[in-house]
């Protein structure tokens, strides 16, 4: 029998119930509805309290969310009591703070008694429904590979990330963003059932449209290993319950025909420091052009709030938050540079997942759709698009 | 004894005499000072007329430009004529033109009467200094390829390009943009090496500042090949007359901390289209902005100049030109769909390359540096450092 398909948040299927025995329902802290978010308070650019303050954001648009607080507690304790959310946070004290700095192997020998691992470790233990953390990327990784441990199936996890998009909800998803320079064409093909996955479930999109990174959009350009993954792809279409449309370039990130870009964590990484980087000099060249003469202030005067709806538009911070897909757990990790803001839109996004079930769905997507290319693919493609 | 070094165009040295025996005089059209470029009036999206439209603009901007127009004489002939730039031109009919759909393996077998394969040729028969074309880039790297054959120590070609930066000129440089989807570490050198001499030559710029992209800048991160490459760039520094400032990453590439950002053509080409669509989001959004209520339009108009100066120091055409560096003999290919004035900008880059001298140029450094590189290393960088 095929696990239960994943649904659509549109579908209006958000209950965490377990269907596959796979993990143990959360069982603290004990609040009936809540969604528990395991936190990092450390190990930001900006401290501790930009992610308490982005906490005491999130719950204000989200009552029902609760915290687990993992830092120092001398000076983590404060800041919460100061922002009143202390009914809402149960804080676990870890002394030591993983930095910018420390390499991913030292920590996975040496971290236990960081905040970044008890973060994740509240997740492990089904404390929590999903962990959020502002620090070192591939730090975060490491614990998160060696804690949570990969999905069965799953060689390679993946950073999936939103870009912003013509598409009717301003966004779309890449992946990976990172956690791997190396991807094959078997991996590439997990990529495409993830963030097809990620996609119906943060975006609401019944039937994300996947495409593959390459130089051109002809089939025969590009190397083996990609024109391999376009078979794998096109193949896996309905197991993944996804359009495949071929191949996309870069020029295609902020297209409206694609929803999911799949490609390697090396290229997706230059992509999106290239996309920042671009759109960083455009805006300052923009305040330059409009401090450069008294009618040009003016001029910006008047336009004032249109140019503040653009920017709200185009505020990475929006966006904030790549997600840890493939492993036994969500993992959502926030730009090391983030403000309150930006912990907030981190905090919502893990809420968003955690509330429709997502890690327990997109492991019953991968394994059916990977059983399925081993078994009997024709047949089991028949039976999940008949749906 | 070293070949003669490279100088740069601030240093004042336009012959294009050979010290090299590598390549002969150019010999026709006869006119003494003048530099010939061969261009295909073809294959572009916008078709002759906008080719000849640029030729026009440019040789007002430069008298001393000779062209070999290379195209259909009954659609090329008539254009000539009503440009009134008869006197400068030398028409060579070809019959058939290469697509943009046109294999670049089609067009090497069976291309030898195209505009395309003519425009090489006329470099490759040292009638021309220079080739200019807007068609397809595949073909017409294989055209250059085969017709020119790749400078000795060069095994991967590339193709460079301008990226606005925050440079006091206003661009860096970066290679490969697509020539080749791989390159090892040895490729990365000779980029490193091609990209350094052709910043001193197009940019004036006497020991460049080159950085090797990669998805971090701890020495530690990236793939094996990553960090061999880094040795390698690292130890030719002087050999190349450059700085090497390490690793970079995207959102390195419109600073003002490296001139040349060395990388594979697949990396290079996902990168350029990446800036690019961003770019074009960018500037739509705020054309929006700027049309989205009476007061932001009142704004727009009082800010108008401001925004016209923007507009041209992110316009793409200003940029326009990538060149093809590793072949005996410089070919620029032009963006496919350029107009007027994008053809005009390449023929003025292909026209600076010429009259610097920079194939030559080029060569003899890539030449020594390999030599260097071969036999006494040590030597020959305190020989060439010292000047």
């Amino acid at each position: 029998m095929l696990p239960e398909q994943e649904r659509t948040q549109a579908g209006g299927q958000t209950d965490t119930a377990d269907t596959q025995g796979r993990r143990k329902a959360v069982t603290a802290p004990d609040v009936s509805g809540a969604i528990v978010v395991s936190i990092d308070a450390m190990g930001g650019d900006r401290g501790p309290s930009a992610v308490v303050e982005g906490m005491s954001i999130a719950l204000k648009a989200n009552p029902a969310l609760r915290f687990i607080v993992n830092g120092r507690e001398s000076e983590v304790a404060p800041l919460i009591a100061q922002a009143g959310i202390g009914a809402a946070c149960t804080l676990v004290h870890a002394e030591a703070v993983v930095t910018m700095n420390d390499k991913p192997a030292q920590v996975m020998r040496r971290g236990s008694d960081t905040s970044m691992w008890a973060t994740v470790e509240a997740v492990r233990d089904h404390r929590a429904h999903v962990a959020v953390s502002c620090g070192n990327t591939g730090a975060l990784m490491a614990v998160s590979m060696l804690r949570l441990r990969k999905l069965p199936g799953v060689d390679r996890p993946a950073i999936a990330s939103f870009w912003p998009s013509f598409n009717p909800s301003g966004w779309n998803v890449m992946l990976d963003m990172g956690a791997d320079v190396r991807a094959d064409a078997p991996d590439l093909l997990t990529y495409a059932l993830m963030g097809a996955s990620y996609a119906r479930h943060a975006l609401g999109l019944e039937r994300p449209r996947v495409g593959l990174m390459n130089v051109g959009t002809e089939e025969h350009k590009g190397n083996a290993e990609l024109r391999a993954a376009h078979e794998l792809i096109a193949a896996a279409q309905d197991r993944g319950a996804y359009d495949f449309i071929g191949f996309v370039e870069g020029n295609d990130l902020p297209s409206d025909r694609v929803d999911v870009i799949v490609t390697d964590g090396f290229t997706g990484n230059v992509a999106l420091k290239t996309g920042e980087g671009t759109a960083k000099m455009a805006s300052r060249l923009l305040r330059e052009a409009f401090t450069s003469s008294w009618m040009a202030k003016l001029g910006a005067l008047l336009a004032m709030r249109a140019l503040k709806r653009l920017s709200a538009r185009m505020d990475p911070r929006r966006a904030n938050g790549g997600v840890f897909l493939g492993l036994n757990g969500t993992v959502v990790k926030s730009h090391g540079g983030a403000d309150a803001t930006g912990v907030a839109a981190a905090i919502e996004l893990a809420a968003r997942l955690a509330k429709s079930g997502f890690a327990d769905r997109l492991a019953a997507r991968v394994a059916s759709a990977i059983a399925a290319g081993q078994d009997a693919p024709s047949q089991m493609a028949s039976n999940e698009s008949a749906k």
